[in-house]
């Protein structure tokens, strides 16, 4: 097989560091680009020394050069904590940072995987969301940086797809976890597992009732390389078969767990915790549920999520006690 | 009164040239910045020599300085038949374009007018729509680089607001026509009297049965100017009175005519009119409906649109012909 030259952006975060590992196993030549604002180096530490890997330090939102295979997108804040902090640089990260990709894969003629998000459904309207589904989302909420700025960097990905032929392929990513996720991200898995190690109270929104679904980053990863593993031909008949010009699929695990079911699961995977829980008022704009149709995915990539919630708690609680 | 320092960009085109003439006429100084994609300088001829009145020929994707009161951010093609000629232009000229604006209003502390559009409501559920609709919108679809490219600007207007107080007021545009209108812009005023003037068949979509509302330009021009007038602190009390947080409000003229009508009515005020109407297949993601809810408008503004259907059409039909 042939050695890739493959540039991950936002490659020193949660995901972008797991994909790069694997890039790296199989054999290509990984090139990370981060400005490090919500990833770290630790996250990429064992790669450091690897003669296929190489770091950038550099901020999507410029522009920037280089000739790789294949392109992933990945950069982009991915949690309120972090997006909220400063919108206009998430919504320009999201946006500039799309373009310049896309604008880069135009020169270069690279394959670009583009990282889109369950979000662009926003707060929905049925259940599970097909990929069909346009979404329910607030324009100028305060959730809307990120939500709004994914829909948009979609449509430079399908627009650029149409008027230049690039080579895009896109996965709306719902909630995953694993170990390298950011343990401030503010996100309901670090924040229950944090709580529940050091024994304080897990706090739960509104009455704890709203259902999550949580992929284990593993299969998350499978997907991505999967689906630029796939020659264009391939992926342009499966969408153009089925009345779809732009090729995106959703990727999550449909299983559903209740905010408080999550809760009481992880405390049970921690021997002698002593955390109870305790319940605040939802905050602005936070969808009540959120399911993926993964029809599509399976369809094209015969893929599944194949880890179960308890054996990935287990595996995220690991790294995170290792780390406390 | 104080002379205002006014920078108006899309200000060759045909709201634009409107709103320069106005300003113009109440004493300001008025700096058109356009790249002349779909503006002209036919549009702002009559402007040219008046000493209170500059030119300058620039794309708004690009940074741009100057020191201003007031900037009305107007630039962005708006036609299906324009922005679908270049979707990913359209997109940058959005996002980049608004962007721009507020990075130089955040400079110079000038007050933003930002032009939205009903668009952002795309294929609506619900009738007539109230700024708090979210809209039903396809991120990737041939109309998003405009629909979507409008919601993503509105969110960095309401983010720019958020985050650094710029003081930015945003109307959402619902169809408008009158003289100076684009002739070639494909859409359903300007073709049907363009149609009907030269003898031809008129073109209905679909059964010719989805309605519009048609405001005629110096209706929505008051409501710009009048908005922009107001006091920030008046504009901000009356917003968070209604627990909103972002100044934006809807401005059309809510009378439904259906395309057919409309077409009745031009074919009536042409003398002699030969035109026939045919029916062509609907377009794709051509929304059925669209008609705004202007109550806040009329609270906010005590405006209401002034100019009946009849009146408008005249006018815009004496430009038209006179231009044949």
């Amino acid at each position: 097989m042939l050695v890739k030259k493959i540039l991950i952006t936002g490659g020193a975060g949660f995901i972008g560091s797991h994909l790069a590992r694997r890039l790296i196993a199989r054999g290509d030549e990984v090139t990370v680009l981060d400005n490090l604002f919500t990833g770290t180096r630790s996250n990429i530490y064992d790669l450091q020394d690897n003669h296929r890997f190489s770091f950038v330090l550099h901020d999507v939102t410029q522009p920037f050069w280089g000739q790789f295979d294949e392109i992933y997108n990945l950069a982009c804040p991915a949690s309120p904590i972090h997006y909220q902090r400063n919108p206009v640089e998430t919504l320009k990260t999201s946006f500039l940072g799309t373009m310049n990709v896309l604008e880069l894969a135009l020169k270069t003629k690279a394959r670009v995987f583009h990282t889109s998000t369950s979000e662009i459904y926003g707060d929905p309207e049925i259940h599970p969301q097909p990929e069909s589904y346009w979404g329910h989302v607030n324009p100028i909420g305060i959730r809307s940086c990120y939500d709004e700025g994914k829909r948009a960097s979609e449509t430079l990905c399908a627009d650029y797809a149409r008027e230049y032929g690039i080579d895009v392929r896109m996965i709306r990513i719902f909630n995953t976890y694993g170990p390298y996720m950011h343990q401030q991200d503010g996100r309901v898995i670090s924040n229950f597992i944090l709580q529940a190690l050091r024994g304080r109270d897990i706090t739960l929104y509104g009455e704890g009732d709203q259902t999550r679904s949580f992929q284990y980053v593993d299969d998350l990863v499978d997907a991505m390389v999967m689906f630029m593993g796939l020659p264009s031909e391939t992926v342009q008949a499966f969408f153009e078969k089925r009345g779809m010009r732009i090729p995106v699929i959703n990727v999550g695990n449909p299983d559903e767990y209740t905010i408080l079911q999550l809760a009481e699961e992880i405390m049970k995977l921690i021997p002698g915790c002593v955390s109870r829980c305790v319940y605040l008022p939802l905050p602005k704009d936070d969808p009540r549920r959120r399911k993926p149709d993964i029809r599509l995915a399976a369809e094209l990539l015969q893929w599944h999520p194949r880890v179960p919630l308890q054996e990935g708690l287990s595996k995220t609680i690991a790294y995170f006690s290792q780390r406390m």
